[in-house]
């Protein structure tokens, strides 16, 4: 089989290093992969020994172009040029790897009918958790079962701050910034800590847990800013730790579908996922709790999940079909107005509506912490009106 | 797809009830399944609904002298029987989906090498975890990898009593009489208890890593019988559990393998696997550690590893030829003589040679435990000689 990578940034040179140094592996394995093209506008990069430069080049049209190229391996990211590639690719025949949750939580519909339309293999793996095998679990070796809920932990920089946060006892800000200037945060990272990655990672998952098109705009989605470090050794001091949590669950034939940062019991295996680490539940009703983790970012890591589609695609992989979920279907979302649950609210005053509903008060200096039991989201909001306020899922 | 169950038991029930629910889920996903002929010596059990008894047979060679049958599921177990009706079954071009963990563990150049003759898909995702999704993971997902090793919790019963000893402060004895009682445990629960069950498990899962065939009888097995509650409450103090760890690791060109009771620091995921749950990482050269938890065992999770098995052989899985390791290369296993590592050692009287080698030592009533610094295996059992002690591994 012969491919094409278009962009060779962190993950894209992961890419390289694998298939070049493993080659005599998958081939033996069954896949005999040709790397025809790879393609960058910045050549001048550290390429791994024993990758043959003269496949480098600069415009991607010219893999496009070459009917010779069985399969592109899209990894520029965003949601313009990379959108116009795959369709393109697609229209061409060529099957696409792509570790692009954006463009696949944005745009499933136009995607998808174009890669059926073409039957062409679509894979997505890398997209979610990573290095962690996900989608392909989910799919197949869960087959046999209705999905209940998911729920995790898909964002390694919002994981990082807050295990750096309660490990060093530091405040948010003093570890974003650090996070930034060691480079495991974007210089822009507001795309990470204001939820918006999990929740295009688990508006995919979402979909294909429940076989229908979620719209990623209407889910609730609140980051990890506001958390300060007295939240979490507050949690702690009561057998918590704070994660950024994404969940999706289906209820008769709504869905409801969040980001928050939630305090999860320490007995729970997701509250002891540290670092830049990330760790997928999926409860199927026959299978009960099932759970992946493993490194959710990362040259490498990344790396390993794109080539394992490569090679599905090389291996002429009949599944074509079981990555796309249902796009005829739109999921009804449960709107903010609808959630509900316990919440930790950490606000600069007392409120007598919240003391009746909750079953611990704590104050720390000039602040006080409320922990509710089960109410309605909006009722909550509106009690704390123009007040500002922390908010914490409690699971 | 026309397929024939032989054997009623737990996971066969399990695999008809999901048939027999969801058909027309798994129809739509592409898996037409067609339970021709269901087998057991006895017919009077609790069937689900809807389910066509007229299939109901007791003679399995009516299965596999009917060239209509794509499929045979083994579900008997034992490597008698089970051996003898898998070899038929491949000769006559059947594929074989099994459970069946000691069977492959003992007879994998046997079967294989008439599967791979046959060119039929014998599948077996069942045979180690359960429910959990770990051997196509393993061989798909993780195809780029070197594996470097794996570590597990695979006996659901070891985990079980270790977990009840050490939440209701119970001894050995008590809380296996009381699994047997409930059917948690075997009546003859010396399989699980001594580690043999894990041994299968383990031989079957580095075999696939390292692509080589494994002598399962020359795997170190140590089970579960000589741990005290007074052991399990010393490596709480000091922040561990105590886990029947299954373990395989290459190095160079040897391999070892090893089920020990350990001593598993609190921090890692597999010290928080609790009950009849079981949890297997994967480290991999590019994909670091991954983590795969979920039910190991029961009726339902099983069935749900099987019928993917199926719904992939339906599907006419083109993976053929992954699912089969090396036969050709036996694995160099490590003797017994060459391991070493930390050991936590409880013996009933005081030796001034492990005093040397201990960075701490306790008593408990009239024993003493030490905790040894890295020893060979071997120097650590010329030390205790004859008298009667209970090792277990430091992680």
């Amino acid at each position: 089989m012969k491919i094409g990578i278009i962009g060779l940034g962190t993950v894209g040179l992961g890419v390289l290093e694998i298939l070049v140094n493993e080659s005599k592996n998958l081939k033996a394995k069954g896949a005999d992969i040709e790397i025809k093209y790879a393609c960058d506008l910045d050549h001048d990069k550290v390429f791994p020994n024993n990758f043959d430069k003269t496949t480098l080049i600069k415009n991607y049209e010219t893999i496009l172009n070459d009917p010779d190229v069985d399969t592109i391996v899209e990894l520029i990211g965003g949601d313009n040029l990379a959108k116009k590639i795959i369709l393109e690719a697609i229209d061409k025949g060529k099957n696409v790897i792509t570790a692009n949750k954006a463009l696949i939580a944005k745009h499933p519909k136009e995607i998808f009918s174009r890669a059926i339309e073409k039957d062409v293999n679509l894979f997505y793996e890398a997209s979610v958790g990573g290095g962690i095998p996900i989608i392909a679990p989910l799919l197949e070796n869960l087959v046999a079962n209705n999905i209940l809920g998911i729920r995790g932990i898909i964002n390694g920089t919002c994981n990082y701050i807050l295990s750096e946060m309660s490990h060093n006892d530091l405040e948010f800000d003093t570890v974003l910034n650090d996070a930034m200037e060691k480079g495991y945060a974007e210089a822009d990272p507001s795309f990470d800590i204001e939820g918006i990655d999990a929740a295009h990672k688990i508006c995919i998952l979402a979909s294909l847990a429940f076989n229908k098109t979620v719209d990623v705009k209407k889910i609730l989605t609140n980051g990890i800013t506001k958390i300060k470090l007295s939240d979490l050794k507050l949690a702690e001091s009561l057998g918590y730790s704070i994660k950024l949590i994404a969940a999706a669950s289906q209820n008769n034939n709504s869905i409801s579908i969040s980001v928050e940062p939630t305090l999860v019991n320490k007995k729970d295996l997701l509250s002891n996922v540290e670092g830049v680490f990330n760790a997928v539940e999926v409860e199927g009703d026959y299978v009960g709790k099932t759970l992946f983790y493993g490194r959710g970012a990362g040259k490498e890591a990344t790396a390993s999940a794109v080539v394992a589609d490569i090679v599905k695609a090389a291996l002429k992989c009949t599944y074509k079909d079981r990555h796309y979920f249902n796009i005829e279907e739109d999921a009804i979302l449960l709107g903010e107005n609808e959630f509900s649950g316990k919440y930790y609210v950490r606000v600069g005053k007392t409120f007598p509506e919240l003391e009746k509903i909750s079953y611990q008060i704590e104050q720390i200096a000039e602040e006080y912490i409320y922990f509710t039991n089960t109410i309605k989201l909006k009722e909550l909001k509106n009690i704390l009106g123009n007040e500002e306020y922390s908010l914490l899922r409690i699971n």
